[in-house]
């Protein structure tokens, strides 16, 4: 099949083997997949990646010096299943599944694997039990869009919101604008997010926000104050590059959640004395639990999370590498789908 | 009256002026006072500790060019009380209260204030709806310790334990000591502490702890491993220094949650990732309620935490400085109480 293999920091099209399903497996056609920032940071910090897995006892055996098929955000169409492997959605239809293969060989993380291909190319193998079958009338783009948005509803699920939470969205790009889009369908009713890019905060404010503010211009806390007064915080930080954990933790207000899901790969400075002083708490987040997963689809389908502002563009596999380079513009986009299946 | 004084980050003895109480305050005695690991960290970190709570908005005054009487874990006797004063502790009766004066002209730490004198001098001003009376048959020494204690208590509660949860505790100083006792008090029935003093570790167990390791000889999680296996962790991070909240963060066990009450003056670093890849919360702490500092008053006068092994050692006013010394030395103290009523 056709795939944009990440070889030696480089992603290059080419042809390599068919996957092929074992049991309680399905091979599914790849009909659109997000990228993903993680896939950005993976071209550069895939030795960084693995070395972290190690030291946290992950199970995660990529060999970065090895072919990699990225791409984890997909919506699939179901081709055939595995031997002797039934599963709920039929042949023919569409279907999303969290980016897991569990496998004897140990866990697969579909798009961060040596073993099984991600959705940047052609054809998948996904286990049948984790299929969901998306609901008719459902775009196919917006589908795709299901597991981004998960990571946004597991970071305000996280946040473990009182009633009466506010909430501070630092950074509004795809993982930004997830957490507003959950935020809202969680019904809190003041949401301030801040980002340097104007595109971003008119995105922010289609996803929910209530006021979007230039860093540049004014710190987040000030709008917050201004609207929210001394309410509780849930505070997102959602940019990942260091130094923002700490700027974060100078803004949050007495006693506030923050909620770390950027991903941040390099070491980053703090000042405990911010934490201890207001008494903050700080929760790292990654991932969804597959109910928060199923809840997104379900959500999306019926129009309660409106993912269409989201998709700014779409390419082919020839078109992977570029769409890398420009999604490093704020200005231009927010999410690109590659579509494996044409060039 | 004689008082130790922190002047240009000395400690010397002094006569200052007895202090006036206004309406709502209480003159008391210093019968006891506790040296507290912050006091050693105000000697020489004054200008961060005003510069941070500035930075946090923090309602606190205090000039470090400036006199100021330390000392916070007192237990007192009351004498008079301000005019148009009642209180509830009839003078000649022995009280503990949390060190906050609520004035017109702001929030007064005791023993961080360069207008109210702390448990370093002969005679304090204290609210007189804060006064706590301390049971008979309480020895003063363990009434002084009501507030390290409440420390711990209040670090414990911030970890919102789990049934079921079992205990990882960094640093068996005072503060990690009084986790302990709080941790027993709670009914956790796994305990794991580490220190690299024998002593301290011996303390540990009197307190509370199931198992004590030296980390220089096995790292905790490794102990923690053999008695809790995946049981899910709370851990304290108890030592306060550059460096050790990224070890914790590197031992802690996937989804575990971290309190830091230790107080790390200076900036440090972390690598997010390993927050990230575990979900890892990180509960910045300080202080205790009302309700938590009356509780572990309770605690310690019924005999649910016994805090006997704590006093290591007692000096009048002309010992204060020896003994900023001493509690360098880990194999000689844990707490040290100042009698500023004798030489």
């Amino acid at each position: 099949m056709r795939a944009v293999v990440m070889r030696n920091k480089q992603l290059v099209v080419d042809t390599v083997p068919d996957p092929e399903p074992g049991p309680g497996e399905v091979v599914v056609r790849t009909l659109a997949c997000g990228i993903c920032g993680s896939d950005l940071h993976a071209l550069k910090f895939a030795d960084k990646m693995v070395d972290v897995a190690r030291e946290t006892e992950t199970p995660f055996t990529l060999d970065p010096s090895k072919d990699v098929v990225m791409g984890h955000e997909f919506c699939v169409e179901v081709l055939d299943y595995g031997p002797g492997t039934e599963g709920s959605v039929q042949p023919g239809h569409r279907a999303v599944s969290m980016p897991l293969v569990f496998r004897a060989s140990g866990i697969q993380g579909v798009g961060y694997s040596n073993e099984v291909p991600g959705g940047y190319g052609e054809l998948m193998v996904l286990n049948a039990s984790l299929l969901l079958e998306v609901p008719n009338g459902l775009a196919t783009p917006h589908a795709a869009l299901t597991e981004p948005m998960a990571v946004g509803l597991h970071a305000v699920e996280k946040a473990r919101l009182d009633p009466g939470d506010a909430a501070m969205v630092f950074g509004c790009g795809p993982v930004g604008l997830a957490v507003i889009a959950a935020l809202k369908l969680k019904g809190v009713d003041t949401i301030v997010a801040g980002d340097f890019s104007p595109m971003r905060r008119a995105l922010a404010q289609k996803m929910g926000a209530h006021v979007v503010v230039d860093p540049k211009e004014r710190r987040l806390i000030d709008a917050y104050r201004e609207v929210a007064d001394l309410r509780p915080a849930a505070v997102f930080e959602c940019v990942g590059v260091p130094g923002v954990l700490q700027e974060v933790m100078r803004q949050a207000p007495r006693g506030a959640k923050i909620v770390v899901a950027g991903v941040c790969m390099e070491d980053d400075a703090i000042r405990p004395m911010l934490g201890i002083n207001k008494e903050l708490s700080v929760q790292f987040v990654l991932g969804y639990t597959p109910m928060e997963f199923a809840d997104t689809l379900a959500a999306i389908a019926d129009g309660r999370i409106d993912v269409s502002p989201l998709v700014t563009g779409t390419v082919g596999v020839e078109g992977v590498a570029q769409a890398f380079t420009d999604l490093g513009n704020p200005e231009r986009h927010a999410k690109i789908l590659v579509e494996p299946w044409r060039a």
